[in-house]
């Protein structure tokens, strides 16, 4: 059986007010409602998370994070990703994820820790002395990427996104080749879960390192946006956004472009400026010479 | 000893790209590090949390993110909150709660769950049953906002925010009185962050539940935003953009009044309708009757 279908905005009669007059009409919001995570393999069964998300791939959803995470790391060592089956069908906010035959997932980073603030983009993880990250090697070199191609993207996404047009209340991640072709998008209420249906995606499908891809966010980039691209090997990451401090030390840490504030033709490049064609590399700029920007938004 | 200084921006050299043409230039970014949470009581030690904030007010921090899980409900239950003092001074990434004596913390609702997706909502439950919230009760009537007062807030939070101007990354969140006067302001790369150091602040100074209070967070509002609105005792919830669809189910649950979309003179009343001046109660609206707007950004 189909599971319920679920879609992406939910309907709201809603009050709108404009110079103190208020009028009833009929909107819609982005769904947000609760998924929790299973996994299932031989010598047990466990919640691994539950998240606040947007309906709708939530199998890709829960293989991008578990994958970014480090529980899983072969796509063939998942046997079957599905919504828990019920009585009545499969539950819509339940996903499990069958492991095959091999040692026990890695669990034991996690089970150190045990509660941790949302948006903290370390969830899982056991105190500081754990927010080392998986890869340990910087990305390679390439592609070389025209500034003129980087223009050409929040246009893209914004053309294939549906709901964030609807509701205004959804972040995106879409994926990129290096021609600037968009492959894949995805939107969530929560920026990491868009991203994780997106890689999970990729994931799944095998197509993981994505050395010569890129991917653009919709909002601004974190640490963990970074470590989530880092660890599936994109090497140009663009938002419309700011970034914080630890993305932009990230993406000098392991050779991540690292791209902001992009809008029309303008953008910043907080990092990895080597592939972008046309811009001096980053050793060529001296500290004292530098204008000032103090606003740029 | 004071704490090592931590400002809420960090340099960053960058290259500014327009029509295809670079710029090196000097730039800000908002700071993100991770803090640790621990709480320590008579029987025992633990780490509660691990956030990516942005420093600055991390007591404020973390005493408002256990109210809001409800570890502690009274401000006198905490003895002390500091900086964990190390060989070099207080640690700047270290947060240590100290409670004073009465039953050991509540954590059992937090131990069962083990880890989470970041920006989650959820954290720290342990799966969907746990999803419940503290407030049983729906928040007393009162007080009459004008749609006039709501229209001045954003201007005031603009003004008062010095961060976000400079790096166009960080999140507020603004207390305002019933008559919009601006008592406190928040910021933080996450948006949860800023509501926990906001609600902290008024928790640690006993002058919870804010009854007769209005909240504006800069972004847009999800369930952990009203959840932890409503375990404050805030009735008017106002953000800059768009609510989840369980951000409006909350606050029609719990009698919060949710605004979003607020810019200028314009805004959209998601919820408790009831407490803005002149827009008739909720039970006039009757369906089919509603026009429809399919993109309101």
């Amino acid at each position: 059986m189909a599971p319920k279908v679920r879609t992406g905005t939910t309907e709201a009669r809603i009050w709108r007010v404009e110079r103190g007059s208020a009028e009833p009409v009929q909107d819609r919001v982005a769904t947000e409602e609760p998924l929790e995570i299973r996994l299932l393999w031989e010598g047990g069964e466990r919640t691994v998370a539950v998240t606040m998300r947007t309906p709708g791939h939530d199998e890709e959803l829960a293989a991008g994070f578990l994958y970014a995470e480090g529980v899983v790391d072969q796509p063939g060592r998942i046997l079957a990703v599905r919504h828990r089956p019920d009585e009545e069908g499969p539950d819509p906010n339940i996903v499990e994820v069958h492991l095959g035959g091999g040692p026990d997932p890695e669990l034991a980073t996690l089970e150190r820790h045990f509660f941790s603030s949302s948006a903290c983009g370390v969830c899982g993880k056991a105190g500081l002395a754990a927010l080392q990250i998986r890869a340990t090697e910087a990305l390679p070199a390439g592609p070389e990427i025209a500034p003129e191609l980087i223009a050409t993207l929040p246009a893209k996404l914004r053309e294939a996104q549906g709901l964030f047009d609807a509701t205004g209340g959804l972040h995106a991640a879409a994926l990129f080749d290096s021609a600037g072709g968009l492959l894949d998008l995805r939107e969530d209420v929560g920026r990491h879960n868009a991203l994780d249906k997106l890689l999970g995606r990729a994931f799944l499908d095998g197509r993981l390192p994505l050395h010569g891809h890129l991917v653009l966010v919709s909002g601004r980039t974190s640490y963990e946006i970074l470590q989530k691209s880092l660890v599936a090997g994109v090497p140009v990451v663009c938002a419309v956004s700011a970034p914080s401090s630890l993305a932009v030390d990230l993406a000098e840490r392991f050779g991540i472009t690292l791209i902001g504030f992009l809008r029309g033709d303008r953008f910043n490049i907080y990092a990895g400026a080597e592939r972008i064609t046309g811009v001096a590399p980053r050793r060529a700029i001296r500290q004292g010479l530098l204008p000032t920007i103090a606003n740029h938004r």
